[in-house]
């Protein structure tokens, strides 16, 4: 069994744990890497294991921090590996266990006692091109001008779904329905299901409503107001701004996220969870 | 071929249609049958053609009449009998042509020319029983009393999933979605998604968010005030008081609406009827 | 200076509480006053203290419960007598004080360090005549059958200012914007404004908006399915049915609730105890 | 009685009116001044009528367009004065008659045959100096980084009122609560209420909700992420970036919106005019 070892790289408790990690899984005879960004933020690791996250190639990778660097490694890494996510952020969405758990939950892993809990991504088509990390949480489409309104209209499966004027539309998969859509008022959403929230964000209209559609539809949105810039912001991680003429097409990602769990238990797990943003 | 023909008891000009519709099927040498309700406020039909819903059995039911009457006879019949709608309603969600479209909608019909469009259908269990009818819509779960909120606690699969103190709980099938769960908040659900939405009515706590829940997971909703009668609703059709200890759980039926229809179009379809909501 | 005392029926930590402060005050020289209710549930008091709480005429009253005791309160007196209310409930936007800072409270408005928070009250007119009690927090207009929608219409100073299918509307004051009207969608408003809260409760057309209007505005609301009953409720504690043809208008009330508070604090203090709500 | 003519620049037939206008009140024996964005656009104005609107001093002035070249008025000129609003414009909240009513209108205003309809703003003070045009519908505080959400504390009469982690702040007069406040989730205002809305915008925490505050409140904003720049956007037609540890504050504005009206009606007048949003 290979490992990755991922932490977040601004709070030095979260670094330290990486490295007691490490060493207990060297010394217990695993091959070890460390990405190169952890590795940047302490130097106790060993040069020689020392890897970007692009060319991680191993059956787990332990990351230790919160949502935003679990969807910093999903952006980076090239293959589909569980993540075992120890909670060192503020809501842990996607974490599993707390800091004091970690050195338990590595032994039922490595006995083989766990889940893995797939999720769906969405990937996004700029002109036809897939150029921008796939989307764990979701993908915004956003006013590029904050305050100015843009007007988009958007298509499932080809048929005009509605036309807009609004700060931005929200394009969430079930992970990310407790994110940004739900700020743009879109519901929760089980995370067994492979559906796709759409929900605009401050639109003028109030009776463009969130919508459900299965996450095999393919989404396409056009920009109606030529003149204005736009931006795609993807898991709030990857920014770009778009020339207003770019054709916009969002399909279901061939690959997956795959997280570690040690119950199936998603009521009230992530229920309670929410009830924490308030 | 055997028809069933079907009308709205309070607008003459739907019982009148009625009566050319089973008239040319009897002319061009067909089976039909007419509801009793019908030919109790037309009584032009032959007597010998009268039948209750629950005894129909033919090959497609022509109904008359708005999203209402198809709810009638959704409820009533045995069978899961592919109904065509022609809209003399206000909306029509689930009406597939117009009053002056009827006729070369049955010759379409006739020739095999249309698809059949399944929609899932919530099946709600009293202490185990399935005793009322299923709801192609929703099931309302609300307080006895107006204006007094009910204290209920929600389980999926087993797991808790919110307490709420509210006017009531609706729980909704992608049919349904556009109608009381949208009042509540929630969203617009795909029709061709099997998935249950689940939204409070005028919850205490904002943090109640409507979920997106797999239409294969069983629901379980408890009365926590067991000195507190409610109210069953189903589809805003089947009305009934339950015992505050009632034991409610809601499932997938086995049972599905069939509804004829000329185009695979959803898109703008829906959601330009969704816009003439406001 | 004489008092009254009432306390929450259904707690007797309440009931021995508002005992203490009784006799503290006779010891102390004051004339003290018990309702007749408290009275039924802690019978220590001397019967010729107690008296209806209609026949209250005292310079203040301690209310020991939560806000349901205090609407009791302020739907039975005749005249507006400051009410210090100390939180024996579990929110308790309308109360000032905790149980234990009791008497340090009362020898502070003995003292006459205090302020008078006066809050409006609604008014409503049944086919022309006030028979009902004022509102603190809401008149509330409803269906009279659980999960069948009304159809209303509403005038503000004469002009049509919507015509809703909903399952109510909810007339509400700045205090009330906290409750009932706030999980209808409406906001919070300061309560130093006279203004009104108007709120439909889950309509079908989403365009249907809460809206804020003067509190000297005269709202009328017609019931326009004249077969079907509605219910009035008020301040959740007052409930009647009307005849459907009922004409309902709601006025500012003459009277005014009036609160002992020992700051002018509004920010945070009534924000706060939002949030608690969630 | 003295002129001013302004219309929007886009519509030929808004500049062609104008010419009429003009036209007519020269030959009326009135004096009457343009504005020089409107002559630059249409050149038959005499050269020696032409003004920049900050110099105008008229006792009224006739605007032809929409909604936003009212606003362009409201933030150039010195002066109150009346506005007479022709709709050339897509919904026109503020203007008072249609294209064919134009020379009706004035001939009732010559005459003296007409109500002011008088207007609250509100002025943004940046570290305490009023250099920004006072806001007739909202300010809006606003992420520099469209999608990258801001960490704000606001404080009405000092007091902390919340503290959001949003995509921005609403701070919108009644005029405004049509506008981008109602998109954020806000109420809408009777214009005649001397009251500020606060609404923010796609918080994370969904127990922030819109607020109503007297207008005479002082309503303090500061950013807590120091390192994040944010748009400060007034009436969508002032926009300006502002470093992040700007103190903000908004207060009622000495001045006033003047508006020419025919007739004191609100309802159903703006309620219409939001039903066309939608």
């Amino acid at each position: 069994m290979r490992f990755g070892v991922v932490a977040r790289r601004d709070r030095p408790e979260a670094l330290k744990l990486a490295y007691r990690v490490y060493d207990f899984l060297k010394v217990s005879g695993y091959d070890v890497v460390v990405d190169e960004d952890t590795y940047r933020h302490l130097k106790e690791f060993e040069e020689a294991d020392v890897l970007p996250l692009e060319d991680f190639d191993v059956d787990f990778i332990i990351v230790i921090g919160g949502d935003g660097t679990i969807l910093r490694v999903e952006h980076k890494t090239k293959r589909d590996i569980p993540i075992l996510g120890v909670n060192m952020g503020t809501l842990g969405f996607l974490t599993e266990v707390e800091p004091h758990e970690t050195f338990f939950a590595i032994s039922k892993l490595i006995e083989g006692e766990y889940y893995i809990d797939e999720r769906i991504k969405l990937r996004t088509y700029l002109d036809g091109r897939a150029s921008v990390p796939d989307a764990l949480n979701e993908v915004a489409i956003l006013t590029g001008i904050p305050g100015k309104i843009i007007h988009l209209r958007y298509y499932i499966d080809g048929g005009l779904a509605d036309e807009i004027r609004a700060d931005g539309l929200i394009i969430s998969t079930p992970t990310g329905s407790t994110g940004y859509a739900m700020s743009a008022g879109g519901p929760f959403v089980d995370p067994r299901l492979s559906v796709t929230v759409i929900a605009p964000l401050a639109p003028i209209a109030l009776s463009s409503r969130p919508m459900v559609v299965p996450a095999e539809s393919r989404i396409d949105v056009r920009n109606m107001a030529l003149k204005r810039e736009i931006v795609l912001a993807i898991d709030g991680q990857f920014y770009t701004y778009l020339p207003p003429e770019t054709e916009i097409t969002i399909k279901l990602s061939p690959r997956k996220a795959k997280f570690v769990r040690f119950t199936k238990e998603i009521y009230p797990k992530y229920t309670l969870r929410l009830k924490k943003r308030f």
